[in-house]
């Protein structure tokens, strides 16, 4: 991650804390706390990424968040990562809490007997890791101990691999520009200290290079830079203030596989070894979160707001309609709220602006009796009286 | 729970391997590895659980698994529970991996000033939780060691309590319809060793009774098997075997916002003490999994079911046409799979009819030409010819 300029405004923790969010406590430094508006974005990014991920053909598991400590010495994540880890003891024996999730996705792969007619399996699993961090450095959402990887581990036949990465490759562009990011891509390779046979790592950073550029997609090459298990493509987010952000990652695995005997019957009746994907998209939930706090400076896009309509009787009298208003808005979808509180109009306004929700409908005597209302969009102001049915197609094309 | 009858056919545990959706694996007893068919089923719960709670006024939010010991000190779970809970250390500090969510919903809860017209504030997590049982004891999704809990927690003034408790069994009784469950009402009151003011409990005790009578709702009397915190009223589900299982629950505590200061301003300016609510209708949702597998014996409702329907071409000829209408239910938002195997349709009709497939769509010459299929329910066999439109029609009928 590099981190060019820094805007103070767009402090995620501060805007976190006026929007209520989410927020960190001494109880559990480095584990956030989410409150119900940062819970409706959460939710958002997640529904979002599992239709993607189910239309895509990935299959959602879930492991669990803590495995006997000998499986992480047979990952090899004892040995170089023990440090970064939290452990628990039940029943006299060691369990390391997952600080990521590929053992567990082995473990379901491994479960049965595997036919070449069954590859490519993609499972998918939004998976709560656990990574140390010194307590100096934790920051909000950004920096944390505990965080929810958009994870997915694809296990391929050789010839499968390059079909594979192109398809992570769309995906990756899908969700970005959902968001109006644009991004870097940066292809690293074989490390000097790496693992396993030179023969693979040169294919495998062949087709990597291959389907980037039948993609027509530009990138630098990071040259000694990727796992010692495997290259690696990064994608490298550019938010509106000009940072990059590493988020998205696709990373070539020859290393796991054959630590845990992963195999499958190929078409000559012969046991093969499957290659493996790790691949995120998001990275971090919380991160991602965090990112796109400042990214739209808290102003979130219609669909991801986490109220998108707030509604502002004039007076006491309006807000049996206001609450009617509401009920037809939340009929066909949107996230509502009323403020229906004895105050004057003008500071009603001021903080629902505040609060950065996209629009505001404020009804008085002449909108109750016409059933319209006077529509305000956040930073623009007034859009004039509409009908409620124009209003409410006004928003929906505004999606 | 009390579990009278016990039909060997009926093991979830066995149901959970032949259909696929779950495993329990030697690297973390008690822990369950949700397969992707599974996690269908899991993820319709999920996501039936978060949109009544919305539409119910609830607000969700997500609170770490691991906290400092000394608020488990603070909540008495470490003088009461610790043997059932797990610990971990950070920075030389005893972290608890939370056995229940109550302490989390507590610290959001305080985390500002409270009015009276706020409340009342209705808390809703899917909580992860750990809690110690016996190796021998775990029973697949059961007895466990890890489950998710749907846990609510309502902070009420006294004069909203009873309101409060009619929208959950409002809530209860709409969620267990869904399901075809009856169930049984079990209303438990002050124990010999209680904490807290007799009155309070007398008051809230009378309100409980109030309620469940209003409702015109029969339920048992246990009395003196409440919680020491409070009173209480127990749901026992009926399943399709006879026998009935313990799952949701309401709790009203006096405790807990004593024991952690939890207060709002009321009308009179002054500070005051909310009650607390602590409810959940699954219960656990990997144990509400176990009880459907075995109620529905593997055969689970459409709009439940991991795969909806199985098209089966009678011919490799066929396997376009079946893409097509797979396709064609997709778009309507039905789960299927295609059966393109080189094998005979009997065999496909029997492998369908053991994975429990809800509908099968048998397709051949004729109904390639016809724009039509063969459907097939489960159980029930042929149904006929039908024109793909009308048998979209006919399951969407079903749901």
């Amino acid at each position: 991650m590099s981190n060019q300029g820094n805007d103070m405004k767009r402090n995620h923790r501060e805007l976190g804390q006026q929007l209520e969010l989410f927020m960190s406590m001494e109880e559990a430094p480095g584990m956030p706390f989410f409150l119900p508006k940062g819970m409706v974005i959460r939710n958002q990014l997640e529904n979002l990424w599992k239709e993607k991920h189910q239309k895509a053909g990935y299959q959602e598991i879930k492991t669990p968040i803590m495995m006997k400590q000998h499986l992480w010495e047979q990952s090899g994540h004892w040995d170089h990562y023990h440090e970064n880890m939290y452990f628990s003891n039940i029943d006299e024996q060691n369990y390391a809490i997952k600080p990521m999730s590929c053992p567990g996705a082995v473990l379901l792969y491994n479960s049965k007997r595997r036919s070449y007619r069954e590859l490519p399996i993609r499972y998918a699993e939004l998976g709560l890791v656990h990574r140390h961090e010194l307590s100096g450095s934790l920051n909000g959402l950004l920096r944390v101990r505990s965080f929810t990887q958009d994870d997915a581990h694809i296990f391929a036949r050789e010839d499968q691999v390059k079909d594979e990465i192109k398809h992570v490759l769309e995906l990756v562009d899908e969700i970005y520009s959902l968001f109006g990011f644009s991004y870097k891509v940066e292809l690293s390779t074989r490390p000097e200290k790496y693992m396993g046979v030179l023969e693979k790592w040169n294919k495998a950073e062949a087709s990597l290079q291959q389907v980037l550029e039948e993609k027509g997609i530009d990138y630098s090459l990071n040259e000694g830079d990727g796992a010692f298990y495997g290259p690696k493509i990064d994608f490298h987010i550019l938010d509106s203030l000009g940072r990059s952000w590493q988020c998205g990652t696709i990373q070539l695995d020859f290393q796991f596989p054959e630590k845990f005997g992963c195999a499958y019957i190929g078409d000559d009746n012969k046991p093969q070894q499957p290659i493996m994907i790790h691949r995120a998209i998001y990275g971090s939930i919380e991160r991602f979160m965090a990112i796109l706090i400042e990214h739209f400076d808290g102003s979130f896009p219609l669909w991801l707001a986490p109220i998108q309509v707030s509604i502002l009787p004039i007076a006491q009298a309006h807000i049996d309609y206001s609450y009617q208003v509401k009920a037809e808005l939340e009929k066909v979808g949107f996230r509502v709220e009323v403020d229906d509180r004895n105050e004057k109009i003008g500071l009603k306004i001021r903080e629902a602006e505040k609060q950065k929700v996209p629009f505001m409908m404020v009804v008085g005597q002449k909108e109750m009796e016409n059933h319209s209302v006077a529509l305000r969009k956040h930073k623009e102001g007034n859009l004039g009286d509409k009908s409620l049915d124009d209003a409410i197609h006004f928003l929906q094309s505004d999606m």
